[in-house]
């Protein structure tokens, strides 16, 4: 009999929940119209009547393994508490896991979002054939995880993938974080509608300023004019890629893992951003030239975009019960061997 | 009856053997005067000469786990042969652990020097504490290592820990690496004596250059002028801290591991650099902050020098066997389990 987990993806704005087999095959997904605006008990009661729902659905043909769930928000690993998350204030210091887990009788196990994404990735997406690799989200802001021998690596208070403020420019804009030149200020959806904010109001991009008479100014409308060869757009996007390769060899240098997930919104730019990404990491980074094949010019560090696109958080998500399987069982084998 | 291990530190000029207990304790050290540029043989030679008189001294009252061997180059872990090694052209490509354990008839375990010296930090220094660290090296370059979860993590290709080639100026100057503004272009002894040098070309460092008319110029004879209250040397050494707080702000918030130790002769300059390091550290890294309790205002991420000096490296290099025993250990319950 297969079994099978679920996953949930609690957004700031929505929630989803899948049922996923332990092959990686959905057998059922959820998008609830809930509104996570309307508050943490609210969520709470649809997010357990749909798990209940779901798990009963499949425990005919399948074992159910528990639930996982991705939170945008720092979480304590050891107590299944919210530490804090901006978008989910009143979250903060909630027990979540023991409040879910009360409620359905099965196991539940909390992950932070990013961490769900890059595992997601791992399992089923880009990084299935990776020993090691760390993802980078660009989304309105910039967020990132690692994977280490398999394993997700939280860091020492669970803060661990904070790759979106890493200065990339000593001198850059100032950051909501405090800092300055931060990643997250040149590669993030935000960025890339300020820069060409910027742009229009210097009075020196026609193009774009034509471009938003019909539609709201977003990183995809500057993405459709740099496809279409505008001269602003295409700086913007430079921007962000020599931004991101800097980021990507500092990290390639420190850190030598075989794999770089590029994923989030802006990821879909990848042809307007990737090239001057290529060129500054090759230019800053001994690691990554040491890793090119010489007369093939392949190179042993892959950068690439995500494959799962939204979907990567939740399958993540429902993968986290089916390790904690894995892990339980390894342990119940020493112990076998300490008895013996 | 304790066991013991033979640490040797090849260096780029010299050639150290120590035979250490399992509990740290330096059983005796032999400082040979081998120069390690009279070529491969005669170091080899030389070597596994020391081991023997040392392993046969011991051997009556200790049981000898091997020798572990710490190398300034890039190892090919399984193979036990050397990459590559800047300062040891002969060994290249050499089968080294192989070799030496013919002669030897007992295991020995290569290892880059850096990675040696980081877990000597990790077994007998600063990091005894620490569950994961970065040791980054401030020496004629700056190196570094990292160790997660107890373990070395040496990366796809053996090169993980090249923080020196972290960029922390974008348009700082030129480094050997290929890149611009790397951490290793302000914070190496090279690099304090050629911002030294370039201070007193241009007319504007009295004091340093009358601090050089006895001496050579060195980053400690610039230390020794920024004890003195000279503006010129102090400015020197807080640039290097703010290009050390700048990677560190990254590494910090990229890993969120609990420690750092700030190693290699510059480390000495600790007084001179350090404020300016962790001022920049706590301005440009939310994770760093995150760490400090708001009243004591004690940090949780703790940023250390290194505490074994020029020892670490050999301390590291006899711990490795060690380490080979107990993984082996490991692998034997696992196997015992799997039968049982």
């Amino acid at each position: 009999m297969l079994s099978f987990a679920i996953g949930v993806d609690l957004g700031g704005t929505n929630l989803r929940i899948a049922a996923i087999e332990e092959t990686g095959r959905p057998l059922e997904t959820f998008n609830t119209s809930t509104e996570v605006k309307r508050g943490r008990d609210f969520v709470i009661d649809e997010m357990c009547r749909v798990i209940q729902v779901l798990s009963s659905k499949f425990s005919h043909t399948h074992q159910f393994l528990g639930t996982g769930v991705g939170i945008p928000g720092i979480i304590e690993m050891e107590s299944g508490r919210l530490h804090s998350a901006a978008n989910l204030p009143d979250w903060k210091d909630y027990p979540v896991k023991a409040e879910i887990e009360e409620r359905l009788g099965s196991p539940v196990v909390l992950e932070n979002d990013a961490n769900c994404a890059a595992l997601g990735e791992k399992w089923m997406g880009a990084g299935r054939d990776a020993a090691g690799l760390c993802m980078i989200t660009l989304g309105t802001g910039v967020g990132g995880a690692f994977i280490f021998r398999g394993k997700i690596w939280h860091g020492m208070i669970g803060m661990a993938g904070e790759v979106g403020h890493m200065c990339v420019a000593a001198q850059g804009p100032a950051c909501g974080c405090g800092g300055r030149g931060c990643l997250e200020q040149f590669a993030s959806a935000t960025a890339i509608r300020r820069m060409a904010t910027e742009a229009i109001r210097s009075g020196n991009a026609s193009g774009l300023a034509n471009a938003i008479r019909n539609q709201e100014l977003s990183a995809k409308v500057v993405f459709q004019q740099a496809l279409l060869g505008d001269r602003v757009a295409t700086q913007i996007f430079e921007t962000a890629g020599v931004a991101l390769g800097t980021a990507l060899a500092s990290l390639v240098n420190a850190l030598n893992l075989p794999m770089y997930i590029i994923g989030g919104g802006v990821a879909k730019a990848w042809p307007a951003f990737s090239p001057a990404m290529y060129r500054e990491l090759r230019k800053q980074s001994v690691v990554f030239r040491a890793g090119e094949d010489e007369h093939t010019h392949v190179n042993r560090t892959v950068i690439t975009p995500a494959e799962l696109g939204s979907e990567a958080g939740l399958i993540g998500a429902a993968r986290l019960p089916m390790i904690l399987k894995d892990s339980h069982h390894c342990s119940h084998i020493r112990v076998a061997a300490q008895i013996a």
